[in-house]
């Protein structure tokens, strides 16, 4: 799964400028809710302070930028976002297919500093570079910034409303992770909910797609090598699972009367990775939120609500996976005399990135001396969404320790240098097929 | 246990107006955060509505109100609760020890119309009609409304400021079931933190205390009984178990390099009832809140903590459940390779109430031709507090279905009206003694 690519030519490569990118990535870690760690949920406060300080160096690199209904936010040189659009898309420029490369601002609550950020603002520093040294292309390369990747209302969500757009029902469906309705805050935050209907992305206008991001593994820090060459992206399945059981007096109820939702959902909660063993050996399920009603210390918990993040590499073990918790928690209800809903979204596939962006990446790594491995994702990513659009390949660099999603998150300097000229040489060589 | 007693004289008796008791029951219920149910948690905008509202109903009457720190209300006839005080206790009056009578305005979030409102609109309503008749006492009668005794800051605060007061340390380390602090939300509603340490009651001003209440069980409603003497509270304990792991990625950690806080919760409150049972038959332990950060469907628990709270009749059994349940957490933090701090306050211990005031009410459940039984509470009350400052009785009342904390909590107005009677008839033969 690893190897060293021969080197193709170097004549005129230009590079990042990596103290530029690493001040980027410092100043934006700082735009963060309470911490520890990176506190920049999607729709929050620190995001739109976020989403605003990165308008503002791009117009400090005199680069135009053009953001969608949900939010996703196109970077692009002036010369190839012209008016003189041919498509009503509007990050559309003269309808020559664009290389699009980029990643996500939001964050988890008390994440780390590189997952997503990474991505984006490598992405943006590429653009920057191609821009500052006028280099010569055959089609445009855009940042894109994709809108709540994390979560808070739906995971992928911007990059979803690229590949399949949304309903104003499906939308006003949403609910985050605090309880409030994605409609409320996104319009509070004055954005215009007819627009988040209208995102839907003519795939024509994308040539390719390349994203960057750290691993959020341990693979290429035991190899020992410097750059992941990402093959598929792990499918997702998942939702919410309730417990219905009655509100009783924690005092007066004898234990053998009650109906308790939190006793079923504790049940389920223990079962679960033994549920995922049984169906692979690379199968996760977790779940990350509980919510219990009414929530007081001397009532028995009336219902329980449990977020269901479950994930396999192969479409017909996400299926298995999915059905067997459903029936897990059936099971754990009929146990213990309380109701259950199972409400899971429609699963996202497990993908495979295309194999001509693999090579040209991989190529890019050996030009400059990095060694490459070929990885499997067990993180989801917009790319997922985008390699239904485009040809799309990702790029890992090593993750410390392995950690993700929480302020232990890190990647060293010089890693995060080498991705992001992989990134700018791999756009580049795209940019001029 | 259960008993017909022959009954006393009833010349001269009064009695309650049950439509207006019936009224302001109403009322009252009217005053709610969101529903369904009643949610009137302590020291919340429904909270201080409802105080404004007995205050309100109070002055209506003629009967003057002092309040003391942390927020009990004590309400006399005016001519005993004049300003010629010996004591530095506002309520003290002339210093004669005064008979008490009250329960709480405060609820569970979702809960019923009848827990606490009972028992305090019942007491108002006893010094009115005893106002309203001139009728001649030995010693006043006071109606109380003890603070939070659903513990939405801490269980039983009113009367736990009564009967051992609060230092300011203590009050600041107290956190609400919403996250907040209590002095927060107390010095923001208006209150005032010195006072609130200052509240311990002399006992010497107290004759004796009467509780009216619901029963909250089913056990009047299945003999068929009106009026229940209580002869004992159950003991009380609890506080909350906090498991720490490790946030990682839901998707790229392999379910065995997991430190899930959430699952060695969940294990927990799987076994609770178990632990309980061990303990013995009258046991009852409950988790009626969790709490999950960093909270997002994507990310591996970091911490869960649980509220528990457990209560048995005995002393030495209560105290051996909570180092069962202590026992039971560390091994299933050892078991899921994850830390656990257990925080249980000090407990409530299980309380014998006054033989006196127990025949005083059977005396006046007879002379009302109702038909009495003994019972034992499972539910804590601020009784509790009371019975180790002066002789408390306790009078119970049929719950419909046995149901409380909870929107179907109902008791019948001739019940109401049963209770309110014998609660009157029962302080009235106690101010003359």
């Amino acid at each position: 799964m690893t190897g060293r690519i021969s080197t193709g030519g170097t004549t005129g490569r230009i590079s990042v400028d990596g103290g530029r990118l690493r001040s980027d990535l410092e100043e934006l870690a700082r735009i963060s809710g309470p911490g520890p760690g990176v506190s920049r949920t999607s729709f929050s406060a620190a995001d739109a302070q976020a989403r605003a300080w990165f308008l503002d160096r791009c117009a400090q690199a005199g680069l135009s930028v053009v953001v969608d209904g949900i939010g996703n936010m196109f970077v692009s040189a002036p010369s190839s976002s012209s008016s003189s659009s041919s498509s009503d898309q509007p990050y559309a420029g003269d309808g020559t297919p664009a290389v699009w490369s980029g990643s996500h601002i939001d964050s988890v609550p008390r994440g780390g500093r590189f997952d997503g950020a990474l991505g984006a603002l490598a992405a943006l520093e590429c653009v920057r570079r191609l821009h500052e040294e006028k280099v010569p292309l055959r089609r445009p390369v855009r940042a894109v910034v994709y809108s709540d990747e994390e979560g808070n209302y739906r995971h992928l969500l911007g990059s979803s409303a690229l590949a399949r757009g949304f309903t104003r029902a499906e939308l006003e469906a949403l609910t985050g992770r605090d309880g409030d309705r994605f409609v409320d805050t996104f319009v509070a935050a004055g954005w215009d909910l007819d627009r988040a209907t209208q995102t839907k992305v003519d795939p024509r206008v994308i040539h390719s797609t390349v994203e960057l991001h750290i691993e959020q593994g341990p693979q290429l820090e035991r190899l020992g090598h410097q750059i992941g060459v990402v093959t598929g992206i792990v499918g997702l399945g998942g939702g919410s699972i309730t417990f219905h059981g009655r509100a009783d007096h924690a005092g007066t109820t004898p234990l053998a009367a009650r109906k308790d939702a939190l006793v079923a959902a504790g049940a389920l909660v223990v079962q679960l990775p033994g549920v995922a063993r049984s169906v692979s050996d690379r199968a996760v399920a977790t779940v990350g939120i509980i919510t219990v009603e009414p929530g007081s210390a001397n009532v028995v918990a009336e219902t329980a609500r449990l977020t269901v993040d479950f994930r396999d590499p192969h479409q017909a073990r996400l299926a298995e996976l999915g059905r067997a918790i459903t029936a897990a928690a059936r099971a754990v209800a009929a146990r213990y005399g309380v109701g259950v809903d199972v409400d899971f979204e429609p699963a996202i596939p497990p993908c495979q990135l295309d194999e001509g962006v693999q090579a040209v990446i991989a190529e890019a790594a050996a030009g400059r001396g990095l060694v490459a491995s070929s990885l499997f994702s067990g993180a989801g990513h917009d790319s997922q969404n985008m390699a239904a659009l485009a040809p799309t390949g990702m790029i890992f660099v090593p993750s410390i320790g392995g950690s993700s999603h929480c302020p232990d998150e890190d990647t060293a300097w010089d890693a995060v240098e080498n991705g992001a000229n992989v990134l700018l040489d791999t756009v580049t060589a795209l940019a001029r097929t």
